[in-house]
């Protein structure tokens, strides 16, 4: 995790509640991105493809652990969390990589401080932990209302609605008002884009705000 | 895990170096407290035989796992713990319970904390997490010279070494240094008893503390 007190790459995470269209505008972004930034950009998405992270995801989806505990939870996405810098992100960025994360510490926030109420601070304290204080340099957050959120999830996704999926609308508007909360406390980290646009539109604006804030790799 | 307020049950954690004979006294003392006690003694260790930290145990001992982070061990030990007392812990405690646990928390700040180097004070804050804050009311620790310990680990443990037992000394010596540290900062917790000394020896001042501290039972 040293980083020769040398800053390199960039880290930029995708964050916002299921339905946000946050996947989908990250692949057309990637689609665009990698004819010029070629070798130079990595995406990625916990658990990020390591065994043990992997492992670790498993136990958290499994539709039979109905008796997991809230913290349990959190703790066990925060250890697929560290292996997944510690194994993709941390490397990448020493060398010099533009990484896309499709969530990351917000999204612990928003759903498990949140949405499960433990308490925002308290998982944001145990996710430092985890992090070793990787923050990502921007975050991108495609806010919807929870009713439109839900809507799509349930008309796009029947086929993989998990464990998160099939909570509460009143869950769903706790993680927004988080995520909201967080943008309005960290401006400088966290870009908010409406992403009641069109999808076409939501992806322009996206790589404006990529672009902008990193220029060193398009130029 | 409310407690109502009100103050249930007796929590016991016994805490030593591996080699240490904590295990084998804990047993004997099984032994001795069960005719006494019956239903009012609960035994633990973890995992604690849940299906959730079961799972989690056999990712961290998978000895394919060499590429696991510290601090990815360190939470998972937390997120097994976490779920260890919300399935058995809490539910005996609020039924009056004498519980008495093979390792807690005392065992990652030494472990995680000081022999793996992640920082006791962050290992410490981050299982207050996992907690809750619920501490033991007693604990037993049963200190060792290391070489004492690893020799006893050489010669009764060969059928079941697993990542930890393999260590160098020095880790084991940073191990007992934090545990002995611990016992210092909070004296009135946390009991030492000099695990040098011959088995039965042993078992009886273990039983001597457990009496003094817990009369409540035993009248």
């Amino acid at each position: 995790m040293k980083r020769d007190g040398i800053v390199k790459g960039k880290f930029i995470s995708f964050e916002g509640p299921d339905g946000a269209g946050k996947t989908t505008a990250l692949n057309k972004v990637v689609t665009d991105l990698t004819p010029v930034l070629k070798d130079k950009l990595v995406v990625t998405r916990e658990p990020g493809g390591n065994r043990i992270s992997e492992a670790i995801r498993h136990i958290i989806l499994d539709r039979k652990n109905t008796e997991m505990d809230d913290r349990t939870e959190a703790l066990l996405y925060a250890a697929a969390r560290r292996q997944h810098i510690v194994e993709t992100i941390q490397p990448a960025l020493d060398e010099n990589k533009l990484v896309l994360c499709d969530r990351y510490i917000d999204s612990s926030v928003a759903y498990q401080g949140a949405g499960r109420q433990i308490g925002t601070t308290e998982v944001y304290q145990m996710n430092l932990f985890a992090t070793g204080g990787l923050l990502p340099n921007l975050t991108i957050y495609f806010d919807v209302p929870s009713e439109v959120g839900l809507q799509r999830i349930m008309t796009h996704r029947t086929d993989e609605i998990n464990r998160l999926d099939v909570e509460q609308l009143s869950f769903h508007q706790r993680v927004r008002k988080s995520y909201l909360e967080i943008a309005k406390a960290q401006p400088q980290r966290i870009k908010v884009i409406d992403a009641t646009k069109s999808k076409d539109q939501v992806v322009q604006d996206v790589e404006k705000i990529i672009y902008a804030a990193n220029q060193e790799f398009f130029n």
